[in-house]
């Protein structure tokens, strides 16, 4: 199965149970996989520092999943190996009272990145269409009536447009949109807990909200269905990413950021002409220095 | 003539030139709508303070116009006297260059207002399709050419849509959108121009760019008159507002900013029930207090 097997671009009808979280007959191929990643992570690197000098365009790559998902250590192992000058990672976590009292794209705005950066989303705006749907939260929002006195379902459909109509804008203006959801199984993400619980150093991952939020496990999915059917594009599709297998997962990953980042097709800049002709002023210049 | 006389929420053709920058017969009325402009304001402060205390809804007022209109003017004369804790204003003027290395709505977007507050723009994004437009600043954009290499009609185009979402958004999420043009007319320009010229206490108010860019007057009627006609809507119209008698051009502005905090119906939070059941409890620990 190659990457464009797990990328959703809005063409066809979606449902995320016809998207794998484990890929059967990958584990013989595991050494070249790996082997692959890593190239794959050289050559981000290597684009990164062009899309730097280039300067016209940027990429915003987030990431969604449930706890144990496994998107903090994707992040730290194909991200690690980038010039971090290049690349500013935020985590987007329960929204200050601040926050709270402008829209939900407040503060997400001001952390887009400028062109020639990377910015890498643990959680996101997404947030607002996927707890916030499965906690109903639109019942709680202190807002004028006009904004949230309507049912559940034409409330999020709207939050679903406008996502969709963002993300277009920021396509448009130079910053490619790159939305991972990383598909881990109900079962893994028990035995991923049950690890935490056992292991002492791994204790601080895990808190009490995690099996309450685990309770919801079909709403979640019934909500990342729709979130994930209502704003894929083709210039800002999904991935749907299996995420049981944690090595794959990553090769997955790291073959979505390559690929957005050979999308932008980054190049060093060339001097100017007029300015390239002055170069050689310049060296005798500098060698001419007497101090 | 009134106040909706001016208003145009994009329902029929629009053309700048049917809008006057001078109404007649309005002379005789002066003294009584003079006392009205000051009865508006008065309430304004007043619906302020409700909507400060509501906090679920906001406004935006911005303003756009040619030099010498009279915008600076009209904010002070219309918006003082609010209790400045509920207002901001922002200048928009020449963007830094790490605005510019953003979409054009970045620098917009962190200063809208909270719910409960009023914010005024003292020119905004709209000079992305006014003075950008103008000047054919989209041949100049560092940004990738799928951004940037296509007709000047398509590139603006596309703005007014993403401007228009922007706003319907905002709309959306509590924010009221309320978008005021100082129409003054080319004569009236001249002769203000001419006393900022002639009476050294105003001097500083002129630059020789002002004469530059009223040399493209026709090109900036032609460039505001398609902003207003792509982006008006009902929910976040436009306003017309005459402005070469500057009393009426205020009284008009008091009337929009008045509409604006009416349609918000803001009032003050009542009290839980339960909350007010301790009311009497607490005043009499008040009064009980020994020290």
């Amino acid at each position: 199965m190659k990457l464009k097997d797990f990328r959703y671009d809005g063409e066809k009808k979606f449902k995320l149970s016809d998207y794998p979280t484990e890929v059967k007959g990958i584990k013989e191929h595991k050494e070249e996989l790996l082997k692959k990643t890593a190239e794959n992570i050289a050559k981000i690197a290597e684009l990164q520092d062009r899309l730097y000098a280039d300067a016209n365009e940027s990429v915003l790559i987030l990431f969604q999943a449930m706890d144990a998902a496994g998107k903090d250590g994707t992040i730290k192992h194909v991200m690690s190996g980038i010039n971090p000058q290049g690349v500013d990672v935020y985590s987007f976590k329960q929204p200050s009272s601040d926050e709270l009292a402008h829209d939900f794209m407040w503060r997400i705005h001001s952390r887009t990145p400028q062109r020639g950066k990377i910015a890498i989303f643990n959680r996101s705006y997404y947030e607002d269409v996927l707890v916030a749907r499965v906690h109903k939260l639109n019942k709680q929002y202190h807002m004028a009536d006009r904004c949230i006195a309507m049912d559940t379902g034409t409330f999020f459909s709207k939050r679903y447009k406008h996502i969709k109509n963002y993300e277009e804008f920021l396509f448009d203006n130079g910053c490619r949109v790159v939305k991972i959801f990383l598909n881990v199984s109900k079962d893994e993400q028990k035995r991923r807990f049950l690890e935490r619980i056992d292991n002492p150093a791994k204790n601080w991952k895990f808190s009490s909200s995690d099996i309450k939020e685990r309770a919801l496990w079909d709403d979640y999915m019934n909500a990342y269905s729709l979130a994930i059917e209502n704003t894929a594009t083709k210039d800002c599709p999904w991935y749907i990413i299996p995420a049981d297998k944690k090595w794959y997962m990553r090769h997955l990953v790291s073959e979505a950021v390559l690929k957005a980042l050979q999308d932008c097709k980054p190049h060093y800049p060339k001097m100017p002409k007029k300015e390239k002709l002055h170069l050689l002023d310049y060296k005798a210049m500098l060698e001419n220095e007497t101090d």
